[in-house]
């Protein structure tokens, strides 16, 4: 098993418009798993969701978290990060960062537009620490 | 929000090496999501694992089970399946499957060459029967 360093995981993180599959718990125990818009900045992982989601009843219920990020063609790779979720302390900057996001994901032309776009009533702006990254890369080698 | 239609989802569950992003809940209440092979078979999921691995011994513990599948380029679309995962009753079948996903994700070629590959001492055969299925496609349209 070959695993990255941690320049590499965070150049796999954030390679491209690869997004990020958030893993929470629901509270009658059952998984849930959804894709997320997201950057890493300064050891965590920031993304954007709406009060009323899924994913955020279930991190005000228990802010556990898992997040798989992989590259979907051979030779394969992912990196798996497990870590806690907290609602960031500073929601005015929910602009700014969906401004990030939309550059990301819809390209720099198109980043203040979404940023716009994404940036509503009941938008949250949510930071996730990690507390352990595993990551495989070639998994489809010998 | 523009929903698929049953076909569509089958077809984007299926589309070219797309994996599955497969969410359990471990012993302790935390959340686990991983990559998988998999594909779409008479209404259920099939992949494999390892008898040792995070997967297995989660689902042996709480069979419920969320998998997402999404596009990751603009303008995004995604599935999300909630459904519970069983040991397939057909272990004898192991390296059948394994061939089949190793022809999905390696290419024809090589399918047989990664059937044998994936079937090891300890790999299972695993299915997920749907209970809940979400889609959403062009997730980034006005």
């Amino acid at each position: 098993m070959k695993e990255m360093d941690e320049n590499e995981i965070i150049d796999f993180l954030m390679e491209g418009t690869r997004t990020g599959k958030l893993s929470t718990v629901r509270e009658d125990g059952h998984p849930h798993v959804a894709p997320i818009w997201f950057v890493w900045n300064e050891g965590k992982i920031i993304f954007c969701t709406m009060d009323s989601s899924v994913k955020a009843k279930n991190i005000r219920h228990n802010p556990q978290v898992s997040i798989c990020v992989d590259d979907e063609s051979p030779p394969y790779a992912f990196v798996i990060i497990q870590g806690t979720a907290k609602f960031s302390d500073n929601q005015k900057d929910l602009l700014k960062w969906n401004t990030i996001l939309g550059g990301r994901y819809m390209g720099e032309k198109l980043a203040e537009v979404y940023g716009k776009r994404n940036t509503v009533e009941g938008s949250l702006l949510v930071e996730v620490t990690p507390t352990k990254m595993i990551s495989e890369k070639d998994v489809a080698g010998w």
